[in-house]
């Protein structure tokens, strides 16, 4: 049994999604961010970063998402959720992963999360003030550049998808108005048919 | 033949050492960083994201740090530079270069880069001062919770040792004292007397 720890609205849900694909026996737990229980010592204890997801397994615990993605989809060879036999496809994957936790993600967090940068409550409101347009940029090398579409890797679904998913969530919220990326935008709509987007969804509380 | 677009004193140093390790055939192209290359129509069509390192391969580019150092060890199964048999340790290993890449560098990016999170000089100035905070904090996580030695993973190599060994040069030029991370900076020296660093440093002009 996987133990995923877990927070609503937060990238958490790209990992639940791959979860809920892969067909492997899991578990959520939800951390009370409001709460800041992320901070307190019983989930240091399993995650020192004090972040959400980790994923518990019977070998110790794993953080990050990508590295939870790729390693969902290699314990699960036959759920096909990444290009797991093509070093150079595998790696085009992991490579959007890498820019959707270091960019698009970190352009995200200048809005709630400014002050992990700065001590100055005025600068912590110029980064805010930043991020409808740092994140409409990442999405448009997305959109323009990365997105193949259907799925982010072409004709085949992987764990790019929900990471995909989840921070195109963010989109509006962040006042980025989505329909300046149409094929973002479907592909959303797209992931919403899906089955396990439903069940991860329902058991998110999202 | 493989062709690595590299910038000193960047992240780009980890992928020239795995290459390095690897045995696989490469030559090194020089990005003008201080020239604004990185920004130019004939880099962007190599890297739209105008960012160093970029891999050019048989098959095409390969970008992210992190998606390199996991394709370099793949591609080269007989140099053992990951566990690659192992989802759950190669997991780990992803974990710690996705932190180092998603935190660390980050953490790093607000000293000279503060400006593509706000538009307000006064706002970057205050996320230069944060740095030395922020580095020492992750080097702190690092040195007490993820280095196991005398390598990263514990007794065996990996992809993830030259990019600690990277970040770890940026320390002193982050105003962080690195004599308070001893693991670190044994890590660090252990690093300097393999001959595949020393020619990447060399041919780095590091």
């Amino acid at each position: 049994m996987l133990t995923l720890h877990f927070a609503p609205r937060t990238c958490a849900l790209a990992s639940l999604i791959a979860l809920e694909e892969s067909g492997l026996a899991h578990e959520v737990k939800m951390v009370d961010l409001a709460g800041s229980e992320q901070r307190s010592p019983g989930y240091l204890a399993i995650n020192p970063k004090g972040r959400v997801p980790a994923l518990v397994t019977d070998r110790g615990v794993l953080t990050e998402t990508p590295a939870i993605l790729a390693y969902i989809a290699q314990v699960t060879p036959a759920g096909r959720l990444a290009p797991l036999h093509d070093a150079f496809e595998f790696a085009r994957m992991q490579a959007f992963n890498a820019y959707l936790c270091a960019t698009v993600h970190v352009a995200h967090a200048h809005k709630f999360r400014g002050a992990r940068w700065s001590d100055d409550p005025a600068a912590v409101e110029t980064m805010k003030a930043k991020v409808p347009e740092n994140m409409a940029e990442c999405f448009r090398l997305i959109e323009e550049t990365m997105l193949v579409g259907p799925w982010v890797m072409g004709s085949t679904y992987s764990v790019a998808d929900p990471y995909l998913f989840t921070m195109a969530g963010w989109l509006e919220g962040d006042g980025v108005d989505p329909a300046r990326f149409p094929k973002v935008l479907e592909h959303r709509a797209r992931m919403q048919e899906r089955p396990a987007v439903q069940r991860a969804l329902a058991r998110a509380g999202a």
